[in-house]
């Protein structure tokens, strides 16, 4: 078979290679923490962003290389594409992959149409999978590409789009239960509103709710169990996205009794556009029990849109997973690369540079995050920083078992309380000792 | 009585007045929609910016001038203030007022010092209240000046500093309800954190909801039956606030059991540091039901903080009347004009002016939402744009007794749906009409 | 011929008509300060928002009903839009447009191809120009949209690339001076770099200058005598775009010895992408005397990129033609519309609602600027603001003729200053009397 | 001598110790790039933040404590400080400070009252300087606390203001001439507008450089000829700041005919406020020759606003280093921490933990850079990536001696030009490389 990505499978050769094309962090049977960094990061690549992405702009045309691909709608080129996506993901030495519907296979002239082409696609990832070990992490429906999804999807004004949107989904997740797929993502690209003044958001909202709960009564009636997860994201494509945060996309879920079937998968650089870190985000969801996966990227905060780099800052990648490692690690979830190159970096060959930066600079994360959690020290603080509430008065409060009127008394008893220093600037100092 | 306001009372002469201490759209007694402006604006002034705000920044020290006050922290000159205070309100014809506990009556050594004075004031506020009808909107205490909050109040890491919280929003409670206060508003200032590193967030939070918790607790106990609001902001002045936006907020609220007590009080320029438009945060509050008071201001959207400037957009102020008239008006809220002159505004005449204009500017976006609603095309066109809902396998959906399979088979029977254009410029257009 | 949007002529009906399609305040020969509004406003169209947009976005395929087009790269359906960018034109009563050399014409196999095509093209605008008396406000070259232009034009790091760019310029030029055009602009989209790590900034700004001075010669040597504009623009395409705003262009201008020939042309989502107002770029352009032209628009400032929607806000159109007015009005500029509808009004009608808009809003700013000029107690009140720079020490500094002994000497002379108010509530206030 | 900070003089330790009070980079007498870590990186502490700095915030009091100060504005107090100044920059071995005028000594009643006492303190500045062999790296004069300061200095509206600013700095150039200071730098705290409604911006900036070419003049009477820094920043304290970035200042610098006695004093979170990396701030000043010093802290980009947080990030300080050391080292200037701690960081101690952490991060950024310099990776990559402008008709673009005539014939003959990928995420892990 024609190979497109020219070098052989990337190799582990430590952090002295000066070899561009190895992995320099990322050993892939290493143990840390009990478990391999296999099995710790889990990674994923995109189906859209490997295989689909032109690298076009809003001010300028697609300039990636793609030359396997000869540029039509047929279900051959489609087929062709899942042969080169798994030379990429056996080069990249990657375990799992995401796709939505729209990216495997084409949208054809009518639904049934379009249909039938994901199914012989699917079938072939099916084979793909069997012959190599390579898993699903999760599917989608792509609700957002089509003119007819401008104005939403499941959130929709006209109940031919809601109807159009649901047969969809039921399509991606009856091919995700087909893969073994161990999740379902929503992401909600239309659900959200361009203005108010021509919305009814609460009757948008109420048709949401009620779509995903067919999908958890669709998923029962075909026996797929895995978790659905909500993508958060802020801003982009519309002006407002229901699922704004992971405390909108949380509220909802507590509003519409959800809770038990979804959990959220988290982006960065979806974080930092709503205004939170990603390590907020991650400790939010983790906190409500339902953090399940999380696409790893970074976005440039000095620009206002999802930038979709990839993770090269160590110092980020540690935050994630002193988070992951802190829940006891994922169980469904894992590390999906929804990153993309830059519009520059056009050619085959920097997508393999791309992801070996990605996965080192998560496996640099995991090392020190595994090292600071050994060492002891932040942790420690952490602990005796709260060590009043573990005792006395404090105790009874944690326990929720007293009132304003013993509280009062202790404060009048107790005179100005004398605070210790959050010691913030040593806690930073003590993470660059790991760095 | 000495006067400190170099005007007399403000009155209304009409658009075409060029006094500019004149109202020239605020007819307190005209009727709109069926109620007097007065009624439907429930304008309230706030005793934090109107007598205390020394105009300071982070760059300089205060300009204002304030001849009533001496500088001291005696309780003569908190007694003074308030008749100055009641000065204001009566020549602005405002019929509210707000207070945090440490506005009105100084922090002295200790906590009973810091009550004792508290009375004293609070019988006179009583007083003036009784002679001038003037009504307390809201009270609240201050948890987030004082450095023994640097680390939070009721999500302090130390519990000394949560009792005094307690001890300090147990009075300021009781004096609301001494003064017949509508609402009680929770600010949560330094409920949030810095970094991270030194941080346990769940252990904040159930801190938070057992201090909330007992705060109703202790309403029951005093026959404190108005509402509690909480106030959400993002970024400021913790790196990161736990009541960031109104999704937050609600999220919370649900996840303690808390929505029965509890609404939000939205302020505009906490919602654009939030990176929302005030009509956003008010449509998610009031569709919970949850939509209780208003701080009326208006912030600087290329700056990146609480700048607090006066309310002078006439869109804005119409976009916040449009969701107050939609969920038939206040009840115990009001509009509080959390809102300070700029530093370069020293002179008391400036106070005027400042609410003058932030007055008239809601007097108008009240009578324009009126007239939009009045006129009918806005509302007919958004009730247009879903009448797919209304019938057929859209009003199941509305209803919720349908499937994926069912929907499906209507998309593939349905062919490709075309879609009717949003209007958004056409809609825009029309809100001009009325500006 | 056939027609494409249907409505006849639009008509100025006056501020009470209720017909959406109508003029309510742009009355084309209504005088303003000694001018009909058209000489003041001096609208143009964009031919690549008006005929080339299909308003597709990052996320989404394009949406726009565009019944004219065929979709090909054919010259016959280049001649085709012609037409029917006339009939919008004629309809929308505006005098003026713009566009780069590929919306109105292909970019075919090679640069021979495509500036034969373009002859073709211009042929028949100038045709157009002179049935109709419409004119061209600028022309331009776009250098951002063909991948060869992915890393830069004029800034290209490949010298094949940088002459590829110099001869589209050469031929964009040529075929702005055989249309009358008024002006020529500039706008970098691909000059500025995505990372510092491969870029010798200092090399690619040479480059840069070297190619302006080379445009200016070569209109010297065509005979084209107007001005070059330069449009400030910062973050969008390139992380970094060297034109960020005002004071960058200004700053590369005086550098490389560039303000004989160039002046900017502003547009208002620029200005405050760089966390500007309108008002301040165009202020700084006016001062130095270098104020060009205006591309008319809004932006969202809660969003993070270039929304380029229509302006619908009164007041920012008032701030624009108070600094228009106050420079004497346009010389060879005008006020493009760079605006697009949002993708969900995808309607050829939207086109039409969405230019009344804008032109009503601006018909609305100037009346409202030439009110507030008449009125003078705005500009009053700013003279009288430095009136101490008008005499005495005062008027020495203004002179520049003292120094600081002689000011130290005044200084302790004068005591402490005291100070007047800033007025900003008061002003604001009577900005709202004229809205 | 009593001493207040609890610590001995910091050593360094090497990156194993475990000593949070030692340097685990910092090691002085180190050479890099043949000079010693103390030669390049010019430490130096600001009196502002370390002595002055009560962790106030908009919301809430000062929290620092600051055993050695009695809090009085008296000359012995201030007197006092010194010595504890002293004590800080000998424990952390920095060879440099800078200064305003109010942090060393006390504004008093008048002008000449206060002049009298910083005399008074500039004695006891040199004598300390004498025995220490510290060094002022820069003084300045504060023009942005004071009331009479609040609508500007040198832009101020009143004349008086404007000659009370002018004596202001008259002194502070003295004093520094008088303590050898190797710079003076302005920084326009007040130098801007909060609205253009009562502004004459134009006015303003001619009466700025008014000023500052006196700055010129009394530095030649005096015999100081040493640079003037400018501090570029934007947003704050007012709306807009007429310095607000690099390319600003130098625009102004040009047009006012200032660039041969002013360079620019860059900070990294003013970069970023103003939407730039200081990487990019750096090289605009560089590229221009006049990057004079540095003020190293970092901000919160999530954030809007200077937090002025200690550089802790590794990133952050190789790129700047890789700037200082590609333009051959700082000659007047050096590193200043214009940098403070958080609130909740209250105790004494912990401005040493802060200072630590700030210098071994920047030892860190040099030996890093260095290390990639001496690669040469980075460089090779930059420079063949321009290589086709060093020969053929590249080298005459390069030396300003073609045409476009001549440069499309190139293009004409050329055909497409095919380009290579930009690299930038190969570059992104070349960079992890080295952290
Ligand atoms: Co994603
Ligand atoms: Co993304
Ligand atoms: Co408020
Ligand atoms: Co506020
Ligand atoms: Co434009
Ligand atoms: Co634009
Ligand atoms: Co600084
Ligand atoms: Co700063």
């Amino acid at each position: 078979m024609k190979e497109y990505f020219p070098t052989s499978k990337i190799q582990f050769e430590g952090a002295s290679s000066k070899n561009p094309l190895a992995f320099k962090h990322y050993n892939p049977d290493e143990i840390v923490e009990g478990k391999t960094m296999r099995e710790h990061l889990r990674f994923a690549a995109p189906y859209w962003h490997v295989m689909r992405n032109t690298l076009g702009d809003p001010f300028g045309a697609g300039t990636a290389q793609m030359p396997w691909d000869d540029g039509s709608d047929s279900v051959e080129n489609a087929l062709n594409r899942v042969d080169v996506f798994f030379e990429f993901l056996e080069k990249m030495d990657m375990d799992f992959y995401c796709w939505h519907d729209r990216d495997i296979a084409p949208e054809l002239n009518d639904l049934a149409a379009s249909n039938a082409a994901l199914d012989k696609v699917v079938a072939k990832l099916k084979e793909k999978q069997n012959e190599t070990g390579k898993k699903l992490l999760w599917g989608t429906a792509c609700l957002f590409n089509h003119p007819r999804y401008s104005q939403g999807a499941a959130t929709s004004p006209d109940a031919r789009v809601y109807a159009y949107a649901a047969a969809q989904v039921k399509k991606a997740l009856e091919c995700t239960k087909e893969l073994d797929g161990l999740g379902y993502t929503f992401w909600g690209g239309r659900e959200g509103y361009s203005t108010l003044l021509n919305t009814n958001m609460k009757r948008e909202l109420d048709n949401l709710a009620t779509f995903l709960h067919m999908a958890i009564d669709h998923a029962d009636k075909i026996g797929y169990t895995g978790p659905f997860y909500i993508e958060p994201k802020p801003r982009e494509p519309a002006t407002h996205q229901y699922d704004s945060d992971a405390a909108a996309c949380l509220n909802f879920l507590r509003e519409y009794g959800l809770t038990d079937r979804f959990k959220l998968n988290l982006e960065t650089n979806h974080a930092t556009l709503a205004g939170h870190t990603m390590e907020h985000e991650m400790t939010v969801a983790a906190n409500a029990g339902l953090l399940g996966s999380v696409d790893a990227n970074r976005g440039d905060t000095l620009l206002g849109w999802d930038t979709d780099q990839f993770p090269t800052d160590i110092y980020g990648t540690t935050q994630v997973m002193l988070v992951i490692l802190g829940m006891g690690g994922f169980t469904t979830g894992g590390l999906n690369f929804d990153s993309k190159r830059r519009r520059e970096s056009h050619e085959p060959i920097d997508l393999i540079h791309a992801h070996i930066g990605g996965m080192d600079t998560f496996a640099r994360g995991l090392k020190i995050a595994a090292a600071i959690r050994a060492d002891g020290r932040l942790s420690d603080f952490v602990k005796e920083r709260y060590a009043s509430f573990d005792e006395g008065i404090g105790a009874k409060v944690a326990a929720g078992n007293t009132s304003f009127e013993e509280l009062e008394k202790a404060a009048l008893a107790g005179g100005e309380p004398v605070i210790s220093s959050g010691r913030q600037e040593m806690l930073e100092n003590l993470i660059n000792e790991f760095i």
